[in-house]
């Protein structure tokens, strides 16, 4: 899991508490990577401070950086505020994601993750969804990818990308599902006691903030995802 | 919000995303407290441990001490394995809890943490509900709770108690819609894209695991929560 300054929460930790549950049965291994061994913060940015004088973010702690990260299975990139970083802030998160793709055997990224990932190229001609609220932001980050408005998640072939935040959750159990079997996907949901959403392209979310496939996907080929 | 090794990880970030996603609008500031300031990890104790082998667990750091926490208005207790805590390992968290109980505004529990707070006596004559898979353990640190197993969460005065692990973000969503409004809740669970839960006694999990309000409630006079 990719950490960098301002990443949204739960973007994170749904998706590794769905995988912290599925650890009990299941050898599986962390990673959480960052720039540096110091300590990252959803907030502690100036350009996430609240404009209403709130002080209010957690602070995790990576395992590994950008140059001791070892071979990874799994690449996860969550979104948040941080995918705005001014400047050159995301440039060695891309590189990351660009030079890493080629190894993993499956990315996933929830939120306007999906952006960062675009802008590493790896999304180029491929389908995908990410944040609703901030599909206009995020989408132009991949000119040249399919992106799909109705959906909660987007699977095209190794790569899943989410919708916003709590849609990590479902995009991971639909992972587990696929890679692990539908029963650990169930144990996992129900060790939870998580409503798993199970179609994919149910997303009233899209609706909410007014995207249809039809109005908001790019590509033309959009229906063929 | 307080923090011990072995906090299950959405129980912590579930509630505390949706107040990051409050924090954009509203004031409120974020203390995160623990024995010290050392990073506090979900894992990396030994009761917690896998027995498959994985080394999956996510670090975090506190920015205040039971000793150093500031004067209170929300009291926030996780839960996970970490309650499970041998020995004398919660002493220090029951202790805070009970002192700090009688200055605070509202205190939130979810999942197993609500088995904590009935150690500190604080949940006794009161209506409460936890974890339904670890209702048979958790329960009994309470004898004198009024234990609602049928229940999302419970509201007893100005505390609110919930179920297991994700359903941390619906008591979290329907204590900001009681402080802060409607409005608000609505705002914030859309900017999460959650699918919010907003009847306290649906709680399919509860079904799922055996439990009713029937057989596994207690102190006969559940049916007055």
């Amino acid at each position: 899991m990719i950490v960098f300054p301002g990443f949204q929460a739960l973007d994170v930790f749904g998706p590794l508490d769905a995988l912290n549950v599925l650890a009990f049965t299941t050898k599986i291994n962390l990673t959480v990577i960052a720039d540096t061994l110091d300590p990252v913060s959803t907030n502690k940015v100036s350009w996430t401070n609240s404009s209403v004088g709130a002080t209010f973010g957690e602070t995790i702690l990576p395992s590994h950086t950008y140059a001791t990260a070892p071979p990874l299975d799994v690449l996860m990139i969550p979104g948040g505020l941080g995918t705005r970083a001014p400047g050159t802030g995301l440039d060695t998160t891309i590189a990351f994601i660009k030079a890493r793709y080629p190894t993993v055997k499956y990315l996933i990224s929830v939120c306007t993750g999906a952006g960062v990932v675009a802008r590493a190229g790896v999304l180029d001609g491929k389908c995908a969804t990410t944040n609703k609220l901030a599909w206009a932001t995020t989408t132009p980050w991949g000119p040249k990818v399919k992106w799909v408005a109705e959906a909660r998640w987007v699977q095209d072939g190794n790569i899943w990308t989410s919708s916003g935040v709590s849609a990590g959750i479902d995009v991971t159990i639909a992972w587990i599902a696929a890679v692990f079997g539908e029963a650990k996907a169930v144990s996992v949901a129900n060790g939870m006691e998580y409503h798993r959403q199970t179609n994919s392209t149910d997303d009233p979310f899209s609706a909410l903030y007014g995207l249809t496939n039809e109005k908001n996907s790019t590509n033309q080929a959009v229906d063929k995802c």
